[in-house]
């Protein structure tokens, strides 16, 4: 059993940008030399995170933006935006809700996933960023 | 340190039925061998998710699905029923809202639980559906 | 690679109450002699979650809770009521949906996390409770 800590590198625009990792994750394992054990997929930073979903359009630039706008919609005011002077806690209540961590198992060195389940990084904030992604496998 | 990989059958119903993992997994840690580790329990697909909750019938057929009808109702209009000609739009939110990865603790060969928190899949689709579920198992 | 399982302890007041855990777990990290892989933070009990948020007042004391009073009000009907004469049906959504199991990964014995990201306890409840948490690690 062996542990491997790699990192994923992102530009992001925000503002609900759904970005599909499943390959960089896959490429990740195969190049491990890992065959069977789990990946987790680890968000740094409180204004992004990490679910599964079908990588289509409908979903990926009307729905899922959609939802987040009616659970906490980024016009709104925020107690954050006292603090700090911010604009973004939209962007934090987002990313606290959905979660930034995600494990994924794999086997004979594949991820497993659904033939429709795409692995995504969800950046809610609201200016362009530089992100970072931890990939942690663990397996033999 | 070992990985042990195994999956989970069920024939579902959808429309946010939700079902007791919490024996068929400890069953899988049983008989593993191993003693301390963590189950990961992974629901393959996009529109099922998998969470923990006191398994009553108040929250399980009335409150929960109500919860989930007022962030993403079935009957809406959904972006993703254009791109396919499907209706089960809601059912990817919230899947992806819920997140269907889940790492539960044992130790001593058992699930590390509250006395009233029972490991659930939840069904979003709107169809009965067969339904494979990983759980995968580290520790020694 | 190893297997450690410990336990947080808290008294908590419930009712959004939102608690950092960054420290505990770090010290857990530091004091396990591994270098390298994942602590899985884990509520016991099925009306707290974990999640990570930027630890300031305008998102603890006031956003966070607002976003979870306005999906799941403390004051409403909740068919949970019935079953047990209970108060707390809202806690018990509210935590489904957030979840209570988080993996953070490490390495050169720290927590991975950015500078404004801390890992939290948000105990739902409605009364004061004493809480258990498993913080597990697996690494080397």
């Amino acid at each position: 059993m062996e542990v491997r800590t790699e990192r994923l590198r992102l530009e992001t625009r925000g503002r609900n940008q759904i970005i599909d990792l499943s390959e960089d994750i896959s490429a990740i394992v195969r190049k491990s030399g890992l065959s069977e054990g789990q990946a987790t997929v680890f968000a740094i930073g409180s204004t992004a995170g990490i679910t599964v979903i079908e990588y289509e359009p409908g979903l990926v630039e009307t729905d899922l933006p959609a939802l987040f706008e009616r659970l906490a919609p980024y016009g709104a005011d925020y107690a954050h935006h006292a603090t700090w002077g911010d604009d973004n806690g939209a962007a934090h209540l987002r990313a606290s809700l959905l979660g930034g961590s995600y494990v994924v198992p794999f086997q004979k060195a594949k991820l497993i996933l659904g033939q429709w389940q795409q692995v995504v990084y969800v950046d809610f904030d609201t200016r362009p960023r530089r992100r970072e992604i931890v990939v942690q496998l663990l397996g033999s």
